[in-house]
């Protein structure tokens, strides 16, 4: 039996455009013979689709879609992903289903039974859950047909109380198909293998296994299909942030070789690949080709520059210099020679004459205060309003450069640099920035090597450092990433040897800058736990 | 039997504060000599607490109040609502529960079965739904204890499979309590008693409905708990948008008179109402005092000024016209005006110079394109940049004035008008501001009658006026409600008797400026659908 992994980069909402993937996979695996090409979890609408499925008419046009697609089918059949009306008299009126057509026609339905409601997933919003086990009966084998999540339940404590295949293993089926929308994290992607292959090995089952690639504005999946034998050897793997076609010859019981991994096991390079694909589909899906973002001759501006060049092309990026009067004379060669090792053109705007018209303009208002944060921020929103009138005239789109450390403690300035169409780095911490920046370096000076060793600076105010306002980034990060990834509080992050009144300070700073991260653009998705959809915190209230 | 229904305000994850509040309101109903005191859902953490949730530090936080509250109970027993952890081997770790307390200890626990999760819900992604149905025995009384969404499920066709007073009306219950946290909507208010009034019929027993009052953040509690009789009849209602206190002296076979309700059913007059608490609200649990925003001469910041007035008083609003070349006298006049009737003090800044900084700076790389979009801009986010500057100098919170039929097709400048730290108007469309501020002149006149005869305009650009960009807005709210409120896709609304060409182009603007809504500030939600965390669209992506 020959089955055609099929992973593809779908958009949301694009039901026509992700049809015309579809069929073009199939036809490719019509063509080789195939008697089954799989797609995966939501292929027909794109995932994760949000409340384009509370639209009556959006599910419609998915049917519609699906119809089309089951009216093309001959005998090699194809599963594909698509929401469907549950038909039930109560419950969530959709089901998240995988679907065979066949034959001219909509074969059998399988629905999600497993759905995920945590961190950046709400499927429970949507879909009521499936409780009718049965297997696909095609060709004289039998195949268990899963969602994604259904499969991910061999952890304890048991999130759930059923167990999808505790309930279809009795059945006798021979394969184990899971149609995926499994999103990307540098520490995922490991898991993830080793959970099919458990999957695998507790069900004495070989496995299909296909996931969605490319980037859905902020979360990122990076394909990695997979085909696992029963003895849980990975015998197939597609290929990671690309998409990718396989067609496996598979027989009963044929035994497999195991095959190396198609991505390296870095966190560095996954984190890159994911953040190049997260840019190189936020302008492709959007219709947008250029971006544009301002060049402070530090790290992230610096990281953020060399990453886009990759994705979308050097001549796509138009990097401004912005120097102001505290700009230093190294940010501003940094940032040439920058310019210069990636063969980019630039452009200069000095902002100190506008900034100095409106400290005139405030002067009345602002003489017998102390220079400070007001001041500081004028410059950076100065700049924020020339970069967006130049993306306003000649359609660039801005990068924001905020790094995860900065979004953490609110060390940025709204409507500043904290501007843009899409962060970048909103996701990696500082001290994962400089080793981005090495990892860009690794074939050669991009990065100049000044900006990976002159300490930061916002240079805001005259001799301003980071370090005058936070700890030093590597013991800031450490503390962060134990608050917000581990969900420690203050006290048990102190037991962990940490100073008392730094952790304080600092989750202080990471509660009271909620209000700042609720206006930031949609952040990149590298880890288990970034900013914006997956972690809702009060903007008002008390949090520590 | 005597029962004190407890309406407060809670602030979202100030345990320690709602715990006082709670004991005050508990020792007030001790000395009436109550039987039992109630109070709200999630009383003790506020309501919604997000994703605090999953931190196991808050959690044992609310614990250690629920004991402390538990150790000072007499005879008088008390109900609250906690989270707790479920100690069910699988599942989710949490339940939503009410928490009866006397007699020094936690006396037993009742918890939520259905778990709201659409629009602005999301409690299955925290919470473990209840499967045990069980009475609380009290003085020789049964009483039904559920929380919230318990008790809205009589609608057709059903959304949960189990009813929980199909389960416990069988047990016999005498009384039935219900714990809430019920947010506001101007469409919600009256259905809300009548769903009650349903419960206390069908299942022919008397209610005592408590809910929270107060704003977090953008969402908004009105309370209006209520006593009904086993016969419909609602015979005590508490106060709307504030706290209150009532104790009831309950006997089962007592008859009751009706009650008249305590707001006035117009849908105006409750926007108003929900505005001003959001506003208060906002304010008081950030701790900030002073108010901040630009007076255009229009509309819709008149509106918000003269309801921050309301909110927080005129001596803590700080209006600042911000005249460019091309603002008309009327502007100018119609402002100074509104001030005069609020006896507020202002600020005049004449941004011409600053805005022509920036045209110099630009005119590099402008010249020879056409003035648009970019120039208009340039003058929006000089104004941003000058109220943030004040906001950061001198710690007022600058107040948004975009509307919601602006927020919806994109009609504003992101880091320019759009800024702010809440959005007032956010959730009201245009042809509702027109209506609030003649509510505001009911008096008398407080907003000048030009501001609302005068054709709308953003003054960017010379004779610009809305109708230039848009329908009327009479055409346009209607075709956005049918669109946003009602879920009908294009064709749908054009099947109204609408214009095809403008309802197309009025839903591709919603639709592409996804990416603006996605940086506004909080929106005080009044109607069933608001922007933002109840209506989670892609940014990327095709809608239609």
């Amino acid at each position: 039996m020959k089955i055609a992994i099929c992973q593809l980069n779908y958009t949301v909402g694009d039901i026509e455009g992700n049809t015309l993937k579809i069929l073009d996979a199939y036809n490719k695996s019509v063509a080789d013979g195939a008697d089954l090409a799989i797609f995966s979890e939501l292929s027909i609408c794109g995932y994760p689709p949000q409340d384009l499925l509370d639209y009556p008419h959006f599910i419609e046009k998915c049917g519609q879609a699906l119809s089309q697609l089951a009216e093309i089918t001959e005998d090699t059949a194809m599963i594909v992903g698509c929401p469907v009306y549950s038909q039930l008299e109560m419950g969530k009126k959709l089901y998240n289903s995988a679907i065979v057509l066949r034959h001219g026609k909509i074969h059998e339905v399988f629905s999600k039974t497993l759905l995920p409601t945590y961190n950046i997933f709400d499927e429970y919003r949507y879909f009521e859950p499936n409780h009718e086990f049965k297997l696909l009966e095609f060709n004289g084998i039998k195949i268990a047909i899963t969602v994604c999540e259904d499969l991910w339940d061999l952890d304890e404590p048991k999130l759930y109380k059923v167990s999808p295949m505790e309930q279809l293993k009795p059945l006798g089926p021979d394969l184990l198909i899971n149609i995926s929308g499994s999103p990307f994290s540098y520490k995922h992607i490991e898991n993830r293998g080793e959970l099919m292959r458990q999957n695998a090995l507790k069900f004495d089952i070989p496995l299909f296994y296909v996931n969605q690639v490319g980037a859905n504005t902020d979360i990122l999946f990076d394909g990695g299909s997979m085909f696992i034998n029963r003895d849980g050897v990975i015998a197939e793997e597609l290929e990671y942030f690309k998409e990718d076609y396989k067609l496996v010859n598979w027989q009963p019981d044929m035994s497999y070789q195991s095959h190396s991994h198609n991505y390296k096991n870095d966190d560095i390079a996954l984190i890159y690949n994911a953040l190049k694909m997260g840019i190189a589909d936020y302008f492709g899906k959007s219709g947008f080709k250029k971006a544009i973002l301002g060049l402070s001759g530090g790290l992230d501006s610096a990281v953020v520059t060399a990453i886009t060049a990759d994705a979308i092309g050097v001549k796509n990026v138009l990097p401004v210099l912005l120097p102001s009067k505290f700009s230093s004379d190294h940010s501003i060669n940094d940032s040439v020679a920058l310019c210069q090792n990636l063969g980019m053109h630039y452009e200069t705007i000095a902002i100190k004459d506008t900034v100095h018209s409106f400290e005139s303009l405030l002067e009345p208002l602002f003489k017998n205060t102390q220079r400070g944060v007001a001041e500081e921020n004028i410059q950076a929103r100065t700049r924020g309003n020339i970069l967006m009138a130049l993306s306003n005239k000649f359609g660039h789109i801005l990068l924001n450069t905020t790094n995860k450390s900065e979004a953490a403690v609110g060390y940025g300035t709204l409507y500043g640099d904290m501007c843009g169409g899409i962060s970048v780095l909103g996701d990696v911490y500082k001290t994962q920035v400089y080793k981005l920046a090495q990892y860009i370096n690794r074939n050669g000076e991009i990065i100049p090597q000044n900006i990976l060793t002159k300490p930061p600076s916002a240079e805001l105010s005259p001799g301003q450092k980071d370090s005058d306002s936070l700890p030093d980034y590597d013991l800031l990060d450490k503390i962060l990433y134990l608050y917000i990834e581990n969900l420690l509080g203050p006290e048990a992050i102190i037991a962990k040897g940490f100073d008392a009144a730094i952790v304080n300070k600092i989750i202080k700073m990471v509660d009271r800058n909620e209000y700042k991260r609720f206006q930031v653009p949609p952040i990149l998705r590298v880890s288990d736990k970034a900013f914006g959809i997956g972690r809702q915190m009060p903007v008002v209230g008390r949090i520590n």
